[in-house]
């Protein structure tokens, strides 16, 4: 496993980077999470909800909740060893239920299956406390790291 | 059709307004899109690419777009007259193409159904120029606007 | 629990009852289908992959997975006590790998979610000997049964 | 376009042909369908509901209609010339209107990517006579036909 690409790919852009092109949107949404978890094929991170993630009723916005997907669902396959995190192919995710500011919620993210050109993910999001669902998501990936579907 | 109500929703927050808490990830989402037609159950916007939304392979970020689709195949609900824009159950998209930089992309929302309980909108992601799909997702929201699904 | 309900639901209608008009295509879905545990919001079902479901490659039917997810994961809220299993609003499937004639395979459904209003099931379809996952399903439903949504 | 291969994936088999392993579920699924529609990557078939394929509630079973979107939604790709229908990845669907016995409803299925490795397909289920939809699904598959995913 390589673990560094893991972290790395889970850590937001450090100060020393330039972020006015390269991951500022994944910086803004990473900020605060942390890595909890990190085995073959498992990841979990967590959050206490912060303000700026809000939607305009006080909840854990609902699309960054799939932004979180897409980036602890990609980290899960540098830790099997994958070369490559992917390209988006499907993300589907069904929400169970709200979550709310300062709410701890974890992202544990599975690898549902590693073949030569496509590769799933599953991420569970929970309340860390209680272990409540909050939502779930699978998250296939062109396994080839090339703009090129 | 409230069509304060679809603007609203689809405006970042104004410079009056304290974005410490509300609607901070919608704005930073928002900002730079426009709202190029409003009619009964169909709404488009387009936005040029901006860097601040890239992923780190330069493409416009994945989770950005359901961010987008979220905010976008919400506003459509208003557009047709439902007091509500709903609360999420289910966001599933196909990615099709890779946007780049600069490219013109606009958010294509329809309403595919407006039942009393269970409201559904596609929101079809296209190259303005080209009309090439780079996106197309699915979005179904429960009508009463609660937290308690 | 209403173990009754999660039986008749997934058994295939019996020689007394007419079969012309009712539950044709679920017998010819369910036959040979046999239940392996039903416990409060969990049930297991089991099958060995009949000629009759495969495709022209020869493996099991993707669309038939899909039918016994829309019925598994229906079975399993009758196990939580539920009056209703609902009528379907969404259901995703990812295919991860093939089955072949006489394997054995299961399907695993437990609940999401179960609200006033929507229910969710998820149903894991795995090879029995191997644990091997085929394929993973969320079915999202309304809960009041109704041809109504 | 090879049209045969277009008609062949949406026939049911013939009497001289051996039901007992190949094709029998596809068949059972397919007798009624007819064609009314094939160009380059746009097919539309319909049907009058059977008895044979309602539910327990009388509506067209929605396993069923995933079954049909898998062969309606696979033959599209050999009306673009495709010489595969490919190997099932994803299928998502949105119910949005229950069909009831004797309603004439189409199956419009469109290629939405067609990629070296992964092709999209989108099928919109409608009644014939008032255009009312029914259901929209999108149906993601692997363009190399292995069972080797």
């Amino acid at each position: 496993m390589d673990l560094d690409a893991v972290k790395r790919s889970l850590e937001p852009a450090s100060g020393g980077e330039t972020l006015s092109r390269a991951r500022f949107f994944e910086t803004f949404v990473l900020y605060g999470l942390s890595i909890d978890l990190i085995e073959h094929g498992h990841v979990i991170c967590s959050m206490k909800v912060p303000p700026r993630l809000l939607n305009s009723s006080g909840l854990l916005h609902g699309g960054l909740m799939v932004a979180l997907v897409d980036v602890v669902g990609s980290a899960v396959f540098y830790s099997a060893g994958l070369p490559t995190s992917g390209v988006s192919l499907e993300i589907s995710i069904s929400y169970v239920d709200a979550a709310y500011i300062n709410d701890e919620i974890e992202f544990d993210a599975k690898i549902l299956k590693t073949g030569k050109t496509v590769i799933v993910s599953t991420v569970e999001i929970r309340k860390k406390k209680t272990g409540k669902i909050v939502a779930q998501a699978r998250h296939a990936k062109y396994a080839v790291a090339s703009s090129k579907l």
